[in-house]
């Protein structure tokens, strides 16, 4: 898969804008401000239909105007192409369309993979559990669509559940009901996550030697054995009762599950260095990378942004190396140019317009 | 204020080192996990007698060694010294001595000053408003070491009060006067941050020019008239009381303000360019210098942990050139030597260890 071309119009710092891209490597240069991550998010967002986590669809619209559009070329390997638009208004309405075709998202979600690497994903590591439990249900989805709903259906039961938890009487034959659902809703969770924990392990063990450290993901609700580990949750769910009717709250379910990354037997929040950081996060991404490439049978874009000033040149250098064999096509923004060893194309950017092209 | 020299017994990934630094610049070098970030968090940790945020103690004590200590020597304006140590066992108690003698920490603290810009840093701009309001109350007790023990009392009271909210049969005659409580507290701290918010809104209007950037502070809580403020928070409270009968919880008050960083008139959270990031995240820092060296008349050492990385020439130099007027002293740490137009020492560090020093 390949991103051909791309256009935006009224797009963040970018009025207007049409580039054609390198089939291997596209660098972004420029200074501070210049818009290269954004850019790089508009490739996120063609890709996504949504800009990341944390930010409103309509952050994407150019200050003062009504309505972005994002339009990409993509290249398939079977020759195949695909026209993509994703188009935001600012009162939040979005249109996304292949081939001149409006779709639905769910139908312009298969169209184009992505996997990227931004600033803030380091949170994966450094940050609260909650932020690993979304990354792992992020990749659970990726596999099988359906966990989606299960996510969804597992958080409202859970909101009503603590409500009636909070109540003066509880309403005893509800409660049970609500907890029956949320035990069997838990499990399917916690199954997914298991496979997904496992697919990880599996990978950061093969490839994690390369770069010279161990990384693993343990989980506090998985023992080795998963029908052991659901044994063990359904019985600490009777146990609490009391506890959480003093509470108000469930206080047991993969909502509270905490995950943990560990490097070289430690864990990764306290002890990982900064290099460390940003190659468990490599390894994390180019693992969905693999995993998409395998299940949809294609060979999604790589994006980093800014990744690589935080890692010695020996690090650089696998991690290069790596892409290159597993992605046909990089994308990466850099404040100076720099050689990486890969042929491709530099996009030195300021002020949201393309200066000039060099080939590299 | 300069710390002339440092020395760690087994420390995170050093053994023993003694090392004996430039009084203007000290450059950290070193490829990724050799122990550069490490060092600097040893001269925090000298500073502030712990490790940063989300870090135990005994994370800073070498795998399978009992204790650690970290010793430095700090020189003066006029002209005295101080030999500070920090001591931590695996039991997780810590000692501290200044010239020989033990004291308790709240003496020690005085003793060493530092300003520090590490990665994660960042979440002060990029993370909830919770990153933010410990950050302004982090200031706050800067100046006023008493605002520690209001904010303490202040999270007391709203434990005890949610508690009463949530129980069946509400004591009302408790709740008022915990609810008066409260309200005195918060006032305390609204003000605090109010005064905090000002002299950073001074500064950062004064500074933001140098970069080309506007940037100003908001709070939810705050019209422009502390007083005013301050009244339409207390007829908040008196209009939620039925709202947080029905939650259980105290819905108004400082531990729910919302605080934004505006970076051209815009939230930084979706509009700060990872450039703007960093340079917002200076400015804070070094009003919080500007502060230190007026209320306790030293000047603070500073120290980046790999902070220039992500930035422009042009805005590298704004940077060296501010840390050069403001602070004595200032240690760094790179992938690479790098020429910053500061005469100093280059630390190569490997593997816990310096390699060689070399002036540059």
């Amino acid at each position: 898969m390949i991103l051909d071309s791309l256009e935006l119009l009224s797009y963040r710092n970018y009025s207007h804008i049409l580039l054609r891209f390198n089939p291997h490597l596209n660098m972004l240069v420029g200074p501070n401000g210049a818009g290269k991550t954004n850019l790089l998010e508009a490739i996120y967002l063609l890709s996504t239909g949504e800009l990341r986590r944390g930010k409103r669809d309509t952050d994407a619209i150019k200050w003062n105007e009504s309505f972005t559009w994002i339009r990409g070329e993509v290249y398939y390997d079977d020759g195949r192409t695909s026209k993509l638009v994703t188009q935001i208004r600012i009162e939040g309405e979005k249109a996304f369309s292949i081939n001149g075709k409006i779709v639905p998202l769910k139908r312009y979600l298969g169209a184009f993979y992505v996997v990227s690497i931004f600033d803030d994903d380091k949170e994966i590591i450094t940050g609260g559990p909650d932020k690993r439990r979304d990354f792992l249900d992020d990749f659970v989805t990726n596999i099988d669509p359906e966990y989606h709903f299960i996510l969804d259906r597992y958080r409202n039961v859970l909101i009503r559940r603590n409500r009636i938890l909070r109540t003066k009487d509880i309403d005893r034959r509800l409660l049970d009901s609500l907890t029956e659902l949320l035990i069997e809703l838990g499990e399917k969770i916690m199954r997914g996550r298991y496979s997904a924990i496992s697919i990880y392990n599996r990978y950061l063990e093969r490839e994690g030697d390369r770069f010279g450290i161990s990384v693993k993901i343990e989980s506090s609700y998985l023992t080795g054995n998963i029908d052991e580990s659901i044994k063990i949750y359904k019985e600490r769910f009777n146990s609490s009762r009391t506890k959480e009717e003093a509470l108000g709250l469930t206080i047991v379910g993969p909502h509270r599950e905490d995950i943990l990354i560990k490097v070289n037997g430690r864990d990764s929040r306290s002890f990982a260095s900064n290099g460390e950081i940003q190659i468990i996060l490599f390894l994390l991404k180019i693992t969905q990378l693999e995993v998409i490439r395998e299940i949809k049978g294609y060979k999604p874009v790589f994006i980093i942004d800014e990744f690589l000033n935080r890692l010695d040149s020996r690090n650089s250098r696998i991690i290069i190396d790596v892409i290159a064999e597993k992605s046909p096509q990089l994308f990466v923004s850099m404040i100076s140019k720099r050689e990486i060893g890969i042929q491709g194309t530099v996009f030195n950017i300021d002020g949201g317009e393309v200066i000039n092209e060099e080939t590299l």
